[in-house]
């Protein structure tokens, strides 16, 4: 059959498909559990968001093109992967406002399973001096919907595509579109992002992007343990110094347990690709994530192992930056420069480990990257990678 | 046929019923003129409001899932109660800003029967001392949309409840279920709700909650007025202690009419619980409040006899709390207090006067509550009652 | 047949119409490509916008309901009229946040070739001393639901309108109503608006409306020019003092050209009317606007021709005032007065020149309102027409 295509939204053309659902019927060589299937949520804090759910076979992921083509939730083999939010979502963008006083609208939104910050800013909400909000917590990408959504099945090939542009655009300010490409084979443990950010604009932009990844129970258990090639680590602040000792290491879930940050670094092969794993205690499961560290140098890890009842989670961000405040890591130069027109390009991708071999040969690979290498390990907060604020 | 239930909304498990009609053929007991019926309301502001219409033979309610559940209008006999708000709704959240820097929002969306304010706060909008919003007017509740609604008919017993779950969450922040139970019986001229809010998370938290209940003209016309049993009646301000002498009567409607507000403690029973009524000038039609004022200890009285065309309507308000900044009344301890996975119950209801024995009859009533009782009256804002900015 | 009506929405009665679609089946006289047709928009941006399409078999217009009656795009012939925002929309309100502490918020829908810009205010943001925002960018009504959408077409008279209501109200604060008929006759190259905004409060208010109406390429090309009947002009601020001497012509599109506003007064006839046009630098094209300086005193023109891919456009924008800041205009009385229950009307409409011949003929009706007054040119910022800050 070749490739097929099934055009979901475009808003250029008036196309938007209600509902679709590809089976076995329309991919012949399909796995049994084969399924892409779009429909449109109602009710509640849903009602209007679309979902696009994508099975090839192993593993399936809901996408959300009305929140910025975000993952919602992934399983595999039926297993829930992922965490379980305090905000019970999707939640439409209608139902989130990114403009609130506080900057922190963002957070009644927040359940995905990985979600964008960026384009013009991610991290912590900056004020003027005034007090005045300037720029809201994570930016505006995660609750833009998609301009376009379209599918593509190559049944010969055994992949499964999936093509997202969603805009962040404001008149007299930032034009940016973020073009986005998901690929997964018939079978594959894994998923693999390619993002294109582009300049629409006749003028010069800077442009930030953070892959917010985010992981619970019941792979977050106590004594789970984050596995990645480190050049450097630091804290975020005083009370994530505290912790230092303990970085890559989780405990159990703690009722009022408050955030801690760790900036990192990664090590990365030739072509700048690096690999890190969270696995359980045990180490018979586990998540790892690949991503190039040429556009996403940064990495933070934000373990927030509060009680499962209020999202115990552990956040794994590459980034083109750490989650300060934008002014901040702008004269830091932890941006992405675009010329008028020009583009930057992300990859990333989820693999998900179901076995102590796999997890181990994983492991395998994050050694063969730390190599000789001795990390760096920061006992207070790095200058440079901190506010005065923060680090004071 | 005993109890049958139709689940309308329930987010958890996909399901969202665009239509339901019930009448006598699915409820072979109910009264000729019984209804409930849901549909979504299409066009201008009210866009994707569901309103869900109750009618027990007697006394019709609309309710209103998509904010929070509050109700929207009632009639009995066909007789509409309520108020007309120039603001012609109901009002879809998506078209209420309540994180709007002047925490004035609400207002946009301010023409129901009964809408709850909290559950984070109410009252006044509180801002910090730079001037950025904290608090907007009475809280996020009123402009949530229900995750859940089901209703339930007893043919034998003759009666109708109508169960809804709204949530109040944020990451990082409170994490508060409000559960709704409204219940009527066949014929009944009364509505009753039991509310439980929830702390669904692992850490406490402190809860306000207030029933904004709002009537205006017919029923609100000059020389009506409010009977209650009085413990202590104090002004809001110098503006409403002006008008103390007269705070149970009301005058016409009068263009440019600046609110005048009261804050009371009411009597009540062993149990707790007490009552109050609003009637006409003639003593031949009233509406009057059932609560319980273990968990609803304050009670509050807006006046607001403006023209009819800027609503002229009267507020009756039994809460947790007086309708100041949130600050000050926590301060005051006017705060449920909930620890982790802790409720809250509130009992209110309103019932229906038709007659100038029913007037009567509930007058009687209010009588026993105050028995011997002197009502304190302050003729000046009550220190404690209010925060200086409002009482000097 | 005479007059035919259709209602679309109409909240009051409960009136909503998915879809709409009218051709010479039901209007026999129409001409060929005549149409009115009404759809709601899916997906994207645009989700759940309603478009109210009205071709009269020369011009086409599409307006949109759900912002507020605004003029989306026009063409003539086919040939498209306006501009190319960066923008894509139309954008559905609920994606664009009027009371983010910027106040740009507006800035997120903006692309229309005519939006309106009031009730309450329009103009720059303001704040107050604290960097509060007080009123958002060019007001409320652009982003305001119809309540009310019927389409009445005249076979006899070959007329078609298209009435809407919109209300601007919020609850203690200002109540206003715009009722706008659109008009135009089959084969017309014009079209013709009647609005009126209604004072539905019992107490007096002051309204501000401006015509914010834009054309882009190819009509805006190198060397195109304004036609007006001029009293006098002065730039908004030093920067657009330096351009004064090429006011009324545009220069190619620049990537980064900073825009410049010039405040003008325009001549009228004895009955206030008066016309301007735009026409391209060889004459062959123009489009004009008509509308009556009694309501519409001020005249303001916006000259922003940056890159066509940000958005090349100027802006004709008739109003009741200059887009300063609300109080600064207020001090000035440039603002409409309405006493209770009062109204006030505005004249507009936009015709469009499509040969050498027909630009010639509006540049006479101009010349003849320009007469032998001499233009007074202010090559400064004037004083009373500019607050100090942007004077200064």
């Amino acid at each position: 059959m070749g490739q097929q295509s099934w055009i979901i939204t475009d808003v250029e053309s008036g196309v938007n498909v209600e509902q679709l659902e590809l089976t076995r019927r329309e991919i012949k060589r399909a796995p049994a559990s084969f399924q892409v299937s779009k429909q449109t949520l109602r009710g509640g804090l849903q009602d209007g968001v679309d979902l696009l759910t994508v099975n090839n076979g192993k593993v399936s992921v809901d996408i959300l093109p009305t929140r910025g083509m975000s993952l919602w939730q992934a399983s595999i083999d039926g297993d829930r992967i992922g965490w379980r939010s305090p905000v019970r979502g999707p939640v439409h963008p209608k139902f989130v406002d990114l403009g609130e006083p506080s900057g922190l609208g963002w957070l009644d939104g927040f359940d995905e399973l990985m979600v964008r910050c960026g384009l013009e800013s991610n991290g912590a909400p900056e004020f003027d001096d005034k007090g005045i909000l300037v720029y809201p917590l994570h930016g505006r990408i995660g609750n833009r919907p998609a301009q376009h959504v379209s599918v593509h099945v190559d049944d010969d090939e055994g992949m499964i595509l999936v093509r997202g542009v969603v805009e962040e655009t404001r008149f007299h300010f930032l034009k940016l579109r973020l073009v986005t490409e998901l690929r997964t084979r018939f079978g594959e443990t894994a998923i693999h992002i390619h993002d294109r950010v582009e300049n629409i604009s006749a003028s010069p932009a800077t442009v930030q992007m953070l892959y917010h990844t985010n992981f619970g129970l019941p792979l977050l258990d106590a004594g789970a343990q984050l596995v990645a090639p480190v050049k450097a680590v630091a804290p975020r602040n005083d009370h994530a110094a505290e912790g230092i000792s303990n970085w890559c290491s989780y405990s159990a879930p703690e009722a009022g347990f408050e955030e801690q940050v760790y900036f990192l670094e990664l090590l990365a092969d030739e072509d700048k690709a690096t690999r890190m794993m969270l696995k359980n205690a045990h180490g018979t499961r586990g998540v790892s994530l690949q991503y190039n560290t040429s556009t996403l140098p940064c990495f933070t890890v934000w373990k927030n192992t509060t009680a499962g009842e209020d999202g115990c989670v552990t956040g794994l961000e590459p980034g083109t930056n750490y989650p300060n405040p934008r002014s901040f890591e702008g004269e830091q130069g932890r941006v992405a420069e675009l010329e008028a027109g020009g583009h930057v390009d992300f990859e990333f991708g989820i693999a998900f480990q179901q076995t102590a071999d796999e997890v181990q040969g994983v492991e395998q690979v994050i050694q063969e990257l730390q190599g000789d290498h001795v990390p760096t390990v920061y006992d207070a907060p790095r200058s440079g990678w901190n506010p005065d604020e923060v680090s004071g």
